[in-house]
């Protein structure tokens, strides 16, 4: 299993007239948690593009607990559970300053082939990252 | 059971590198597809607001099938099946130009007293909306 | 002169905590009046990039007279006063649904083959398009 | 005078099309920029509303010289050249992780009573800020 954290302040556009971050936004957050994540392996997403393989996102759910405000400091704690495949579940938990649970959510990223379009296995250089962490 | 559908155009703004409609920004998609649906049964959603009823987002989910690209008209299909209670149900089913479902979703929204904050039952005024609909 | 009228709606997930819609958000919807009105002169902006021509916006400007609030229906004016060349200047004002002036603001962009990514003249397809306005 | 910096990075979600940085978000990141300085001086802009002072924005611009792409990490300098009176103006030049400039602009913000609405001088609390810097 694999387990990261980010932080990232809500900015005053992606709040709404409630006054919270508007829920759309954290389809970005995730996105924002799962690249920082992949980082921290030493994959910066956008050379995997480089590379031709994209990970278009294949669903996206969100449990919303508590809204979060302007400026607030929001912690994502990311996790994989489970070894990528042809796919990869991000499963994200968005914690308040209070350290309050506000959100959860999962997203589940596919394997595509940039020039082909079509889906693949998980590239050997990208599992190989992770492989140590699901022995 | 209510059906409304409402079109949409992706905006520049809205695609991504990969030259698709950004995942996130189906729930502004949905938004606009539920604001229209209510609008067809006379309630614009900020009169709801100004008459103390907010009607913040519980849970949002999202399959992909199939991307969405810069400048294509979107029809989204919105269905409620339940007659609204303390929260309400809506299903979306979005189509590209094609006429292909490229995506379906749903969002729980909930009733909330706009100064007390604690959920409520969808007032009277609302519900009257929908009655026909539900017998 | 050129002269075209867009309306769009200001979405939920577009306002901020002041119940305005967010200043950046002017960007894009200058973004879709520029595209509504090159595609009633017959042309889609997708299609100049198909074409191998890309238009980058070199600056923009917005002076901000009032806000728009939720839900209300803008209407945006926009103007082309000189023949594009190297450069195209867009210019715009946005009324509420009360018909007041609510911001001005102009967009220039510039001409870039898409291959080479270096400035082009605007490509002759695209000036004859208008060019019985000019005249 | 005053000067500051911050850095933040393109999400995906903020790239367009082209690959670039949409145009419209440096409006989201001039915003960031401008309250990372105000925190500097010991001020949140939270606070400021919340002590019933709101600052619109006037006016805004943006000159752009070359695009961001996804995952830069882009460096903001904001400086503030007068004394905050009725209004208060903030530029902005915007660096790439090669330390190119990208991009220059402005913003203009005014002092409103969130009561009245209407333009007030700067609040003493928040010109005593500042005061040192601007003799």
């Amino acid at each position: 299993m694999i387990k990261g954290e980010t932080t990232l302040r809500v900015r005053y556009g992606e709040t709404d007239r409630m006054n919270y971050a508007y829920y759309g936004n954290y389809a970005l957050y995730y996105e924002v948690a799962r690249a920082e994540l992949l980082r921290t392996y030493g994959m910066d997403y956008s050379q995997m593009e480089d590379m031709g393989v994209m990970m278009p996102v294949m669903n996206l759910h969100v449990d919303f607990l508590k809204p979060a405000k302007y400026d607030e400091l929001l912690t994502i704690v990311t996790s994989i559970k489970k070894a990528p495949s042809v796919k990869m579940l991000f499963e994200y938990e968005v914690f308040n300053s209070q350290k309050e649970l506000i959100n959860t959510g999962y997203t589940t990223l596919v394997f595509i082939d940039k020039e082909s379009k079509r889906p693949i296995r998980a590239p050997k250089f990208f599992t190989d990252l992770f492989i140590k962490d699901f022995k």
